[in-house]
């Protein structure tokens, strides 16, 4: 999705002074992420990042693959569930991807093929994670 | 670091017309990570998003060691390369983490072994992805 295949990211202590743990994130493209230990408002935690990118990936391809399909879709969003162990390193035991999808006379098979593209084939961040944790996928065709 | 140990988190498509793939993550303490399929000023990629984590994860860890070891911290910078195959699915095949910490009598050994700590046991996203990656780290130490 848009990246070089070889890349350098700044990630830069922002509050020096302790007990702050405040990061910027600084891409090439002038994007920046704040990161934190503690998820505030202003900054989510790592982990959450990670969710977030699962999540952004595998929507990124259904809605494309969706919209190869001629699917009108009016509405869309990808909700993680997520378990963690409780001991460190605190990795994630079981993920579930539940893709809600909205729109005008959905093809289910349509849905259920992107979904399966996108684990199988087109997800980097899914692809990256499976190797340490199960991941499932579901979704529910809600009406326009 | 900082979170539950199960959670829901939300990733909802923000532009519904083709060919846009704008998502935002909402995360239950308000914090928004929005992602899009290329990476803009105002958008990163899923895959840029699971570099940050992994930057910001162990730069969490290694700065709070380090304050634990009294070391004397005044500027730290993650650098982390990543090296992608080009086929789908486009996942990592090699990342180098750098740390570049600067401070006054900084010992090398108590960064050493701060840095080790993360990798081995405290950074939740460095285990999360030498599930299928290679990971290696090395510092540098710089003058105040």
């Amino acid at each position: 999705v848009g990246d070089q295949v070889r890349r350098q990211t700044h990630v830069v202590l922002e509050t020096v002074e302790a007990p702050g743990s405040r990061f910027v994130v600084r891409f090439d493209s002038g994007a920046r992420i704040p990161l934190d230990g503690r998820s505030s408002p202003e900054a989510a935690t790592p982990v959450e990042a990670v969710i977030a990118a699962l999540g952004g990936c595998t929507g990124i391809d259904v809605i494309s693959l969706l919209r190869k399909k001629r699917q009108v879709v009016t509405g869309y969003e990808v909700v993680v569930e997520s378990e963690r162990r409780e001991e460190h390193p605190r990795i994630f035991t079981r993920i579930e991807i539940v893709h809600r999808v909205r729109g005008r006379d959905l093809d289910p098979h349509a849905v259920a093929e992107s979904i399966r593209l996108s684990d199988t084939k087109y997800c980097s961040v899914h692809a990256m994670l499976e190797a340490g944790v199960p991941i499932t996928s579901r979704f529910e065709i809600l009406p326009d």
